[in-house]
């Protein structure tokens, strides 16, 4: 994982799987062959597999439990996901919150089979109580603006610049801004505020030419990453 | 779906996916098809795509959310199981409980879309309450019997009994019964109480020799249908 | 417990508890008086053994827990109910929902140490699987009218009769109705409809003249029980 | 709050409520009394009001909602607590576990309106992600001990030695331990570890002579601390 970091969460909509998740996949991953940036997709998990061995995007679960195998019935181990194909997973989405003792279980058990790890918060006071745990990223997306399509980087900008000195606390964890975020002008100031990526969901997956979308995104992080050095 | 249904629940073992997933699924595919009996197999989310499209198996999903598609980052709709090759799904089982609002929305759903529902419960005075909901089958199995060795069929032949007198308040709905089953034995007893079929899940799954043990419990399963009719 | 039911749920406003909490208990305890009609206030749990000893109204817990008493840090169980002065509580609520297997322990403990319970419901088609559990009363409340304003009995006047329909294959069980009830005419048209009574909060809580209201609502719901009979 | 720190949970035992939950109180206030030192007992709900007013015992709640008011029933807000006496909460206790940003809501709702906030946790690696939320303290209970019998104190000394040095990080906020103690002993050696007091339930609220268990308590607590000073 590097900067820029463009993550693509999928979550259930009708193109997530399918035909139709396959097809838009194809296009992400042109794009991100064109531009030489990988972009992380989080999937639904009965799409790792289908994902992972057809296209060279980096396919990461949306969710993993970070249970011992055994009887949990239900449960999507991250032994699964790597197995599929996965090569990470979110945890604690706002659409899926889970419990800091059930966070850490699962990023000691991903970081030990190599898996990354992405783990959201709702609010800058709470990135360094995450980043301790040593994820790969935290993702900062203040609840009230997701899908709402008012930016955080224009909306609450000072909530991704507290984050980014949250983050610095901890070497080694990346810190992805999402919630809002609609267009490379969104992206590019995520990016100057001192983000190290993004994270969208309807933007790409409802847009009408998502291989447009996502080739403005990584072009406008490329853009704010070059300036910020 | 038809009588005796057998359910192997593959839970989340180390065999459960993965190439030793796919080993043990070949197994029992060759017992269900020298017997000519249906097997049904409860996997891992990530499993449901290739063990469905290679092998003859009914796959089900251990778990759906009844939800509509939309921003539900980590939901698995009844809708992914089935465009994976999913027949069915596992709902309410003791390991991933759920509400009777969210099991009549998935029930609901699935039917719609021509996915089977094998619905959970703990005990017999709630099986009238979910047949009601008509999905395709209950399984009845006692929690504290779950992966005991003690099968419910000996040890509380009492739930099988009120359960099958509860069932047949609700035509159409099947009664499956699971808890503690090992034994061929085990088996013929449960269908000779009446229960339509069994569950079993670490009998199978933990077994050195898994055929063996399917090829046991099927064959118990006709000879007690058998001896019924 | 007996028709009319008026039901009046305290939730967690600022005048829910504390003296604000105990002004209004004695307005509508008043009314209550005037009427000779039992009015059932639903409470926090912490304001049970105060309302209880200091007023005539029918107290009741929000939610309890059916459970064994031993470790279980944070749990009501029922017996604590009971040993404050309450009669019963609300199991189910939509802003604190429960499993079918919960709510029937909840049901049979209550029962046992003669505490009433009111289950709450969704829609109509749970009205009977829920019934057959058999609580005191089922309560009705489609959750998109809570505290709406737009009462379920002029705008979903069919889910009262179909709960109406429902609730007469458990006799014994009453069936109160919810949802958006704010004027006398809401609560005549429900019972009229064929409830035992009706469940409001908002209506009375943030009422200006919470006493007037409950006379109302309790006028109104005689006026029809007679009308029905 | 200050050292040592003696909190003694009721949990749901048959004695942590009634005529028998009153009864106990009186025995742990009179020992409290004659040592001159504080006793913290979180208590079921339902008897903060009466144990605050006829008790000079530091009461606490077990569990409380960080929320604000409005429609959330079976919600126990912090104002509540605060309204009934209570001069505290537990938070995330093993039995009741909850998410980061509800304890942070929490702990944060609870300092503004004056009420101490102790933070359960499960293991040393969380004890500074838990305290940059500043509560009064955490408590630190290695599940797999709780109720054991076995002391944290002597069969895991390095988590105490190991949370210690966590908590010396934020300023401010006590360390307590807790799980399976029940000797004098086992207090003596959690202080003499570096906690600020220890949490125990069963040895107390399981005793035949509770005051005596809690006189022995306080004594090595005070023994243990005057030999650190």
């Amino acid at each position: 994982m590097k900067p820029p970091i463009i993550l693509i969460n999928y979550k259930a909509y009708e193109n997530s799987y399918g035909e139709r998740g396959y097809e838009i996949s194809r296009k992400i991953e042109k794009v991100s062959k064109e531009y030489g940036v990988p972009v992380i997709v989080t999937v639904p998990a009965t799409m790792i597999y289908k994902l992972s061995k057809e296209t060279e995007l980096i396919v990461y679960a949306q969710h993993v439990d970070g249970l011992e195998h055994g009887a949990k019935t239900g449960s999507i181990l991250p032994e699964m996901v790597k197995d599929a194909g996965g090569k990470g997973s979110l945890l604690n989405h706002s659409e899926r919150r889970i419990r800091l003792d059930e966070i850490h279980d699962a990023v000691i058990r991903m970081r030990k089979i190599g898996l990354e790890s992405v783990v959201c918060v709702d609010r800058y006071e709470l990135v360094y109580s995450m980043g301790i745990l040593k994820p790969d990223a935290i993702l900062i997306e203040p609840p009230e603006l997701i899908g709402s399509g008012v930016a955080v980087s224009k909306a609450k900008p000072e909530v991704i610049t507290k984050a980014v000195d949250e983050i610095k606390k901890v070497p080694g964890v990346y810190l992805v801004a999402g919630a809002g975020i609609t267009s490379g002008e969104d992206v590019y100031k995520a990016v100057e505020l001192g983000a190290d990526g993004i994270g969208v969901a309807s933007a790409v997956m409802r847009a009408k030419e998502p291989e447009r979308v996502v080739a403005e995104f990584i072009n406008q992080a490329l853009k704010a990453l070059e300036k910020r050095s």
